[in-house]
């Protein structure tokens, strides 16, 4: 497709991103020309867009940023089997290099070759997007468009808690940013018999609660060991998914844990974390993982799976709606915190 | 304690049951009393009562049988340690060696020495039971003794359904006794995307409605491989949960489960079964698991769990109550199969 | 590369095959031209060889068949990056669809819409073969290009034996085809205490204890039930790699292993087989696994490092090698049963 | 039985012990009285005779201590069933509550209120010690008391190694004390493709090599990473077993693993240790998992089985016997580190 199109574009070395005209990207044979319906904004655009130390050694102005999105898929490379044009589609962010061991053996998600859509590569705060077609998800015909923008970022949530049980256990979700909200309804959904928030933004709390957090605790009010303790009899909670990044809340989770429990981190800390390794980890017997990405494509099977059976519901999670030109309000609530998730129409 | 109770004996090597004043059970060191609250019938106890084949070869009249209960601890062996008097409790049915290969390492519920409570030895259909205190888990304060008396039964659907993960998968339950039906509910909770119940009991496929079934087929009318098909893109169910017994429904069963899907099987077919291996299990690469009994206590814990949290809502299922001198009636029902389950009160 | 090349042809449909002179197959932009080194008969060949109703069924000849092999890379497709000209490969027979719900979650091996190479496509028993290069798996440089060329059907054996746990523990393997002693010799390697192989070949059975079997059993001359028996003090084997495909065996499979055990299925029964699943399934709480293909490619890195580290030795495996043009030698060996593996150079 | 017993008692508040004439223990109705054949020296023995900061805070003299043993029954209590006089029979240290959540689902190894024998009860460092019959483990009546009364901290290589999968892969395991000398032997048995020992002490890393090391470093002289790096083309190891407790080495492992590999801690280190939690925990996707004591007995099992089918062979890790009376020169090789394991007869 030739022509021009909208783009929200990452222009130079500094605070902030502005909308251009560019050009509607060309695919090769093995891509996909989508038109976006809706993209929402990740943690990750807003450290972009405040050009913060991370972005600035990593990413390369001027660039269109963006990585989560719906849309309907308009052109198709000749070699492209699994879309068609008028399918509805959302993409996988990581792109992998298909042949290292991690590749080769299910594990695409943590290649060490992976480039990110948005960072590394040209991304969907635009009216079009081109996408390898392996990278694809297709949508159920009636996924509401701004549902589906969002779940490359539940993946995220559902990679996490489900990277183990929580059938008829205590779940801790420490921070409860828009993933952390949504980890929560899924360790509801998945069976967890407690579902504990902490966080310290009674906005997002609120939200933690309405997706169904059977407690919810503000940690500036309250101390989150005391809560656990006096909800699981002094054992403490079988499962934290740890999505704060905070060295305190951090040990904290370690603390709260019971005895061969699981700590799930998806967080990023920005610096080195101090561990009790003899008394949170090996006396207490538990399992920590690290989590980053999706499953390809399983965590993506079980995202759709989750929204279109209805076993979560993340329609309230999706607090503020703009169309692109005014991308200056969502990056505002993001950075100011009282939002869920925020979505863009290009 | 002396004196003397009611109990349910099976008194003769025939047909039905006579209600008797027996003495109260002695308790040893190791044992306690329990006044028996709630108990509920098994499917066990009608082929006891109706004196089948399989009853005629196993049981000892005159004995007391029965074996779902719940009740209130009223004496303590002098070591007894993990309850109290007070205490609200259930019980394992399974008594075990503790010193086989399968005891020693977490697998005590296939211990091949089992004795079963209300088998082997004398169950619960009584104004009191005694019974080792090892085999006993508490109840919370807070759970109806009804509720609690069914958690034995419950235990099974729960070890089967959650025999691996269904969390955003496609469950069919083949057959929907009150343990099916508890399967339905299970699985819900544990986040299916679809539970699709089959039964030939139109009464027992709308309390699998109740409990959450997404779709019900009754394969008198429908073709249960049909329905499947179309609810699943024509790629079948990730999880079939067989408990018919039935060998047409169990081939069934094989014929819709997808490739690398679970068929976990709690049912106990009366003959032989013969299977297509080629290719409904070895080109499919599926799993079939055999499910007996209940992990001791791992079971237990999420039974209770899945109860007490709400997850699973029981009550509906509980759809007659009796004293336990109306036992005939109870028996009727359970024979008739328009029921749940059905509690007596001693 | 163009010109001719030699091959062999199932050239009929009916007894046989012949040594042809053929076009060298051309290669598309995402294949991979290979010199063969080595090429193997698997059981399936001798199939469509003798031309046995499943071949009449399946393949369309003339054709050139045969599926394991090594060889040298000679030409690249313009899109290739896995694999350069001079690798030594070997290749993963399944072409499987990368579209469907398995393909997308990693259990590619069991793709409802699998063609096989040398089944359903061109094969190997040729001086070169043209292949996708997903399809590829690189060799380490020193690996005997005899060996290099068993590795698929090593990869059966791995996937059964390694499908679950063998540490320590007491396994059966019924059923010494080469996949059968190669599994005995994978078991060994993989810490199992006992290893037991059953067939009534000699000939095989002395192979299995060259592979490390610590007994094996002939079961014409000993009841497989009663040496498994004595071995175990009366518990049984905890893991079954059924290989055999015969009825009595297989039934005998599941009488021998003990309660909560394993087994795998590789072989294909040629009929249905009757089980008493109340017995033999429900009440011993054992798991079932069918078992087909490779994983893709978790399954070849484990033959590959098993091999190169020397941890299974499958050397003596090979007990006969030809030059392609005796490829009727080989033949008869493989429908006579004394042999191993028989390799064929072009 | 009744008289006095040669016993080596930690007699006071500081360094070293005394063997002291003191009275055999008396068995309750579950104990059993074992005739100790053998027992050897664990660190956490050293660390009591030298009287360290965490003995002086624990344990309570006098007291008869150590724990590692075999020996024969020489008496039984009146309910015990699980073993009978002459048995040859070692023990689980750990000694548990029975009725907490993790006692009560599989993981009565991380009770937290665990007692250890020989530490906060009377133990195995004399000619009699008295024990609960469920703590008991039967041995073959052919294993060498000596092999047999090192089963326990195999137990603890066993549990660590196996915690995971290691076959055909390549393992790291960083300090070569016994422990470790014994986690190399496993690793080994189980398959290992690779196994790569670090230590700094020369004489346990020949010990290492002797059990099946297929590549040593001693990190004063080489950089383990490099090593690792050379060995597994840039890669990374997939198992690391951490048995050193410095905070460097472990630092060193967690750089080492590759993506999505598993990181074992059985050490205990004595103070916080700083992690890179996002990048070399998140970003790199792997599981850490903290190891106590041994899976009762599950870990037993396959320790008994892996000794007794000769998969490991632990007969030259015992480098030092000595009767009880010259515990002295025991104490000081363990201290100065040029042995294996040490083994007293009382």
């Amino acid at each position: 497709m030739n022509g021009k199109m909208k783009a929200l574009v990452k222009h130079h070395k500094g605070y902030g991103a502005q909308l251009e005209m560019v050009a509607i990207p060309q695919i090769s044979e093995n891509e996909v020309l989508i038109k976006v319906k809706a993209t929402s904004i990740c943690g990750t655009d807003v450290h972009i867009y405040k050009w913060d130390e991370w972005s600035a050694s990593r990413v390369n102005p001027p660039y269109i940023f963006g990585h989560e999105f719906s849309g309907e898929v308009v052109e198709i490379g000749e070699r492209v089997t699994n879309v068609k044009v008028g399918d509805s589609v959302s993409a996988e962010t990581h792109l992998v290099c298909g042949k290292c061991p991690q590749c080769l053996t299910g594990k695409a998600h943590i290649c060490k070759d992976t480039k990110i859509i948005g960072v590394d590569t040209g991304g969907c705060f635009a009216e079009f997007v081109a996408l390898p077609s392996t990278n694809l998800w297709k949508n159920p015909k009636d996924m509401p468009y701004d549902i589906a923008s969002i779940q490359e970022p539940m993946g995220n949530a559902v990679h996490t808690v489900l990277a183990g049980d929580v059938i008829g256990k205590a779940v801790a979700v420490i921070g409860c940013g828009p993933i952390g909200i949504m980890a929560v309804g899924i360790a509801k959904a998945a069976g967890a018999a407690q579902v504990i928030a902490v966080d310290i933004n009674e906005y997002r709390l609120q939200l933690a609660k309405q997706l169904g957090a059977t407690t919810i605790v503000n940690s500036k009010c309250q101390d989150p060991l005391r809560v656990v303790n006096d909800l699981t009899d002094g054992h403490g909670v079988e499962v934290v998914c740890e999505m704060s990044g905070h060295p305190v809340a951090i040990n904290q989770g370690f603390k709260m844990v019971t005895n061969g429990g699981r700590v799930s981190i998806l967080s990023l800390p920005t610096k080195p974390v101090e561990f009790d390794v003899t008394n949170d980890i090996v006396f207490k017997g538990i399992t920590i993982q690290g989590i980053t990405g999706r499953k390809m494509f399983e965590t993506w099977k079980q995202v759709s799976a989750l929204i279109h059976s209805g076993q979560v519901n993340v329609k309230p999670l999706i607090t503020h709606r703009f169309p692109l030109e005014q991308y200056e309000k969502g990056f505002d609530l993001m950075m100011d915190g009282n939002c869920g998730k925020v979505v863009l129409h290009p």
